[in-house]
């Protein structure tokens, strides 16, 4: 079969990287973000007479029970929440916040705030998850990941508008390299024609003026702001010195917007992301059953057998399908008794999640006095950054992200007394937005490794999402927990190469699907007698 | 009084400017955009008893009647045509486009599109005109003016997608810059300390490997897409070279979103720009008078007298009042019997106005397919760039803006006869979305200088609005039309150094404001019977 890859690595052979990228274009891919395999098309019908419990109501379990009820599988999804979501989890005015070793805390947003603790973007290239919101009905809204207003604050306390940092660093960096150029410092690198056509550029690029001096730009906002009349006409600012924007150790968050995964134009659902979970609830024939704690799984040569516990009531209860998704995160499900192999059951408890942690406020819209809609200032340290609203924009009031850290610093500041973490995120506000800290009201705090069924954001096979390799998660782990065990197929975020990011749990589904319909065919080979009508 | 201004000036005079800009980011100044003088307080009752004509319905205008309304002035408010908004102006499913020397044009768009022929995008401080969308009721969605998805596509058809010309260009310059920086070359520029905090953040700032080099980065996409299980390991794409990504005439074009006009966050109402004009006439005590064609205008001691004719009866009329503000367009003005001054006639009659074309059209979201979610694809020549919808966002179809241009290459444009003016903006949408170009239906064109009471979309005392400097704009016959002319008073974005933009005109009607309180004041002195109680 003759697929867009092969062609591309028959022209890479042939012709080296150059050729490949030429050809790349002419196909339409290059610089674009080109899918992953597709889900596999089940025929109608392919599922039925067949059965399949999921474990676990996150995105990749209702991802899995929608499309194996489309297939025509009974579907039955028990998860032990009281809510469907999973770590796709919408905070609102009233809801209780349970934690591990942690007196509860209720949330009190106004106002119709609400708090995204788990997801709280969607970029345009997760065109799967996406599709699903379009498919259900979920209605989206922009979500503004970068603003030029918003800020960077070193340690010392150094602030500088994005705007700032963006177009000072280029101007200072566009005069620097000009003046190699035309010292001739890089002829062995640039060709005459190229000198020729880089230096014009250069000075477009930094805004440099015509001696080739980088002398402050309007870009960077301005000194004196353009008016009606003959009072005051614009100047832009004096630009700041290229040693002050290094000494900040923020600067290069100015580079986030250009993380591929924050990219804009982003998105989030109108009204918070579990507008999502309950979209696919709405589309599931069977209700979720909810408050159903698994405490056993075990695979039989002919279906799967799983005990659970009424939360409720704490009666126990055995349910049978003929094939199981499990979704239930590696560190609850290493608490389960199963039945795995032994190499899978150790695969389960070697992987280790990572921490995180948000901190969200109620609080007025100062921010938006100082022209800051949305967006995100970074301030470093156990707190990380300032998420700004998308939600809600000009109303009085919102919901302030104070902390969002994961990795090392995230797990120290777990450890804080919630009334202390959520002191420190006010703190940092304070230092960002002077005057502010008071501002803030009704603080919580939510560390997903003391979220029960969670127990952890993500494995940390990549701790955090920066600066990793997505291959290096290709370990033996891995691989193994890609595979069913008996007549159980695993799916999780936490299985693909992006398991902070819903698209990386649908996916994960899509696998999980394709692995049940392998099941399904080998049955049907074995035992043609319940080959499907 | 001291000012935060006079604090600077203070400050910059003893310390330099490294010393005035340590200020200004004290005051809270630096790398934001400090307002303009605000409008002048006016006590409630000061109109009391006054009566003021506003020629012209546009932003100026409304702000100037909203206004004086408030002041407590009797306001009548005459307007040419059978709509508010002046150049605001939202094109919808029926309406007619009328221009002089080509026939109607009647638009079609489906899906409740709409086509912002006029401004279409509000910065984030630009507050005055956000201020009044709060106050008026207007919502407000975000204006998605930059994607990373989106296309710069030089003459030759060479494309590059957003991501890849910021993040491959960036990749190419910290590069080159490193190896200057290593060989020396740069020693004069740098001290050994520059040094040692400018490579490592280059290192990060071009996501360069571990020898300086370029190799590509995931800033500009994916060759293979991370996907969940074992499959396919995520791989940036090859670098576009540094001479293919110059050659490309478009490429400065990446530097759009970081003109202080088009940074992010952006707005625009809900429903189309013309619900901010219908939010100042609901708030308008008295409705605007349409159809009055203004003949003639007569300025004598004790107040103004406006003839003018009834475009739906033919009918003359004459108004009478205190004072007028004046917002008719400066090339339509001079066309009317005014008793102005010479030197102030003159004036008005100096004044060219620029030229500016948008082609619209109703099309299937075939763009959003492509992961491109509104923003702006730079393609050059006579139609500029392709604008795609911030509005309807997922929905089936939407207007697709095909052609914006002003300056000399719209002059040209707008002689071509309609049919092809919409055909070469549809070539352009064809050149760069192979096969799309027959998806465009309905398409509309608006050539500025032919719309009635219009003749143009804003003076060319700078001609669009890259690369001028807001102080060319203090011309002589400028600082005479910013004075009152008897008791008439001028207000315009065309008064303003950004004519191009809504906040221009809020600015101009402010300061008409404050012109029509000194004449207000210098009545009250020179005749104390007719202050107001």
């Amino acid at each position: 079969m003759i697929t867009r890859r092969s062609i591309l690595q028959h022209i890479g052979m042939a012709g080296g990287a150059a050729a490949t990228f030429g050809a790349m274009e002419a196909l339409g891919i290059a610089g674009n973000v080109a899918a992953a395999a597709p889900m596999p098309d089940l025929p109608a019908g392919f599922g039925k007479g067949r059965s399949v419990i999921v474990l676990g109501a996150g995105i990749a379990g209702l991802v899995a029970a929608y499309e194996l009820q489309q297939a025509g599988f009974d579907v039955t999804v028990l998860e032990a929440r009281d809510r469907v979501g999973g770590r796709n989890w919408t905070v609102r005015d009233g809801d209780r916040i349970v934690m591990d070793g942690e007196a509860d805390q209720v949330a009190r947003f106004s106002d119709g705030a609400y708090f995204n603790a788990g997801p709280a973007r969607l970029p345009s290239f997760h065109h799967r998850i996406l599709g699903y919101c379009g498919k259900l009905g979920v209605p989206l809204e922009v979500e503004i990941n970068s603003s030029r207003s918003a800020f960077l604050m070193g340690q010392k306390g150094d602030k500088v508008r994005m705007r700032t940092a963006i177009n000072d660093t280029r101007g200072h960096v566009a005069e620097l390299l000009m003046k190699a150029v035309n010292q001739g410092a890089l002829d062995q690198s640039l060709s005459a024609a190229d000198k020729q056509a880089l230096l014009p550029f250069l000075k477009t690029y930094g805004d440099l003026d015509a001696t080739g001096h980088f002398a402050g730009t309007l870009r960077s906002g301005f000194q004196a702001f353009p008016d009606a009349g003959v009072g005051v006409f614009a100047r832009p600012p004096a630009p700041m010195p290229l040693d002050r924007l290094l000494a900040n150790e923020q600067l290069p968050a100015m580079l986030f917007e250009d993380n591929v995964y924050m990219q804009a134009t982003m998105f989030q659902p109108v009204g918070g992301m579990d507008r999502i979970p309950a979209g696919f609830e709405r589309a599931l024939t069977r209700k979720v059953v909810r408050g159903a704690d698994v405490t056993r799984i075990r695979n039989r040569p002919d279906g799967v057998e799983i005990a659970w516990r009424d939360t409720k009531t704490g009666a126990g209860r055995i349910a049978r399908a003929d094939f199981s998704v499990c979704t239930i995160p590696f560190p609850v499900l290493a608490k389960v008794d199963c039945d795995f192999a032994k190499p899978v059951a150790q695969a389960i408890a070697g992987v280790v999640y990572d921490h995180s942690n948000k901190v969200a406020f109620d609080s007025p819209r100062f921010w938006e006095q100082d022209q800051i809609y949305g967006g995100i200032s970074f301030v470093g340290g156990e707190t990380s950054l300032i998420w700004y609203p998308s939600a809600g924009l000009f109303s009085p009031r919102g919901m302030l992200l104070a902390c969002y850290t994961s990795g090392e610093r995230a797990e120290g500041f777990a450890k804080l007394p919630i009334a202390d973490q959520v002191e420190r995120a006010r703190a940092a506000v304070e230092r960002l937005h002077p005057g502010h800290g008071k501002d803030l009201i009704n603080g919580v705090a939510v560390n997903w490794n003391k979220i029960p069924y969670s127990l952890g954001p993500w494995p940390n096979w990549f701790v955090g999402m920066a600066g990793h390799q997505e291959g290096d998660i290709d370990t033996e782990g891995y691989r193994l927990l890609c595979q069913p065990a008996g007549r159980t197929v695993f799916a999780s975020a936490a299985l693909s190469q992006t398991p902070g990011w819903q698209e990386g749990a649908v996916q994960s589904a899509h696998h999980a699907i394709a692995a049940i319909a392998g099941l399904q065919r080998a049955d049907m080979g074995a035992r043609p007698d319940r080959v499907a009508a």
